[in-house]
């Protein structure tokens, strides 16, 4: 089965009919059917597919028991609302190079794993990576098996969890596949990139207090609205990423009660953020808490900011990296990636990028062309086959 | 069964555990519960319960086939995470008023109701004083059947709607007790008193449309982001009223996809606003909206704003006022009340008002001093009796 027909397979699962995006969040129905279609087509081609205890699924070519294999792959789960691409493209490349790699006649001399890593997008529980972060130890089952969704259900209740199995021990090297999502690749006129390494970045909640009220009767000296708190902090951290050139978003919140005609007692927000350095990430972070800190101040409110995820600038495998990429161009990501994960971790890592005509991602309208596609297809192929026999 | 059994029976229903406010939205188990409660409370009074297509209550204590009956009540409906005194104060010091007239052998001259509005806090379908509006012809049921709850759930499966019966063509002169929304009493020095009139109101919908983009790779400066639209546009709502001595509040907000990782493709948010007069109204509603376009124009997003509900200001019936009120205080309200749509019908109508010690409403912390309540029964038994004899 070729990429473009496997493509199509996968296009209508968890698509939106409304916004034609896609909400494929772990362990819920769509994400589901995405792993029973991997399985499948894993078997189709004779590799035996393994699931770790927080539900990672690897799929090998060969038998990896001898150690240093191959590894590739990505994630098959999206962002609420988000495009075909990011995740899949780097899965569905990885079995349509097996298939040209057979096609050509490679004998792997060691294995080659497909890996489909769970909640990379952070969708669900709120910890972006938490697959490949609890394989590889960077996460400890015990402090987010309670994580709950927006609907109150743990992650304890989705998968089995428990100790890590040793399945990376066997992995050598690890070479993820993943559209761009930015436009570097279109300013360099090239179909196909490698990364040199991901910002650090990383999630804080903004617990903010106040206390509930008649919209109506209480005068607007008398209130403590966390909502003006809120609303300074989310200006100020666009403007502080403006100033310095990072990256600062506050995309998710929650108003408790969230009526109309009421003050509300509490707002909880999320602060993305990420920059070009671990220094001026801190710096950064530092400068937004300041100012929410000085308007909670003027508005009463009690502000508690916790970090939920930070993770270091990560740069990739230069050795792998040169081998991966020999006459492509090298470009950085702002984007955390299971491969970021990894090469922390210290698995030799790299990653290839296939255009993206916009630049857009995290959104319905993310694409790529085919052309570029099946451009990567053929590099992944190449580079696999270089690394395997 | 005295004030403070009734009250004590109402006490555990709908109440959160957590926060110890009231969810009693129409039509959901708590509120079908307190509806059940006033159908039982009403048979052990002998009051002959009436339901209108659009949920709305009427307990009769005698026929009102007569015309120029006499009405008093209030609802029984909560906001999200609201206290426990607005509307149910009303309803059942209704039922205890009655007790207490027929304690002391009042022969009523004319029939006596107990109204419930359904609905009053259209805090499950966003319109305010939906009962009563659709009782009284100010809303149709073809523009509200519709309307959807924030599950998706419509009103017209909820009720059976339809055209209003005339059950409000009998009713004379209307008589409303309701908790005080601010402290006026408490600086009055008086546990009950009477209202002149309401401040003009209404809910605005603010749609703000950008374009989704994943909140790392996207440089700032590439970004249609409604969040800093919507931000810039609360904090407008509280400076205008702070700077014109009105009320503006943005409490409720919806964010499309909501997630950490992604600039938000749309923001949905409600602004409440208040003034003291018509004229101020439309200033101030026009001065946020202004605020908000002009910051829409730089953000590069797309803004809509959408009345929702817009209610003039109400004067109550000055004689049926001057009746109840004799010797008590006389002070204005800034919240909305189905008294106000009733005058604005041309039913005669007064409001009574009880001591809020705090000032405190919509929230879980809005209470009231027993002796008050009882003070605020009495008056009204008092009130009543004058109207029916």
């Amino acid at each position: 089965m070729s990429f473009e027909d496997m493509w199509r397979e996968l296009a209508p699962i968890g698509r939106s009919a409304t916004s034609g995006g896609y909400f494929r969040q772990p362990w819920a129905s769509a994400e589901m059917e995405l792993r029973a279609w991997f399985r499948e087509a894993a078997a189709a081609r004779d590799l035996v597919v393994e699931e770790d205890p927080f539900g990672n699924l690897v799929a090998w070519w060969g038998d990896p028991e001898g150690g240093d294999a191959v590894l590739t792959g990505s994630h098959l789960d999206s962002v609420l609302d988000g495009g075909a691409y990011d995740g899949p493209l780097g899965v569905v490349s990885a079995l349509a190079a097996i298939d040209v790699m057979r096609e050509r006649g490679v004998a792997p001399q060691r294995a080659l794993g497909v890996g489909v890593f769970v909640e990379e997008e952070g969708s669900r529980f709120g910890r972006a990576c938490l697959g490949s972060r609890l394989a590889v130890g960077a996460a400890a089952w015990d402090d987010v098996r309670d994580l709950t969704d927006r609907s109150g259900v743990a992650l304890g209740d989705c998968v089995e969890g428990g100790a890590p199995t040793p399945w990376l021990d066997r992995v050598g090297r690890y070479v993820e596949l993943h559209v761009e999502q930015g436009r570097g690749l279109v300013d360099l006129d090239a179909p196909v990139g490698v990364a040199s390494g991901i910002w650090p970045h990383g999630r804080w909640r903004y617990d903010i207090g106040g206390r509930a009220d008649h919209a109506g009767t209480t005068r607007m000296e008398d209130r403590v609205d966390p909502m003006l708190t809120y609303a300074m902090t989310a200006l100020a951290a666009n403007k502080q990423a403006r100033l310095s050139g990072q990256r600062a978003t506050f995309g998710r919140i929650e108003v408790a009660p969230n009526g109309t005609n009421a003050v509300p007692s509490r707002v909880t927000a999320w602060l993305d953020a990420r920059a070009e350095s671990d220094d001026a990430l801190v710096s950064l972070v530092e400068a937004i808490q300041k100012q929410a800190a000085e308007r909670a101040g003027r508005d009463g409110t009690d502000l508690t900011v916790t970090a939920e995820s930070v993770t270091a600038a990560v740069a990739f495998d230069s050795g792998l990296s040169a081998e991966v990429g020999h006459d492509l161009p090298v470009l950085p990501t702002q984007a955390g990636h299971d491969a970021g994960v990894l090469q922390a971790a210290g698995i030799p890592s790299a990653m290839l990028f296939v255009r993206n005509p916009t630049g857009v991602s995290h959104s319905p309208d993310e694409t790529a062309e085919t052309a570029d596609c099946v451009a990567g297809v053929e590099a992944l192929a190449g580079v696999l086959t270089g690394l395997v026999v």
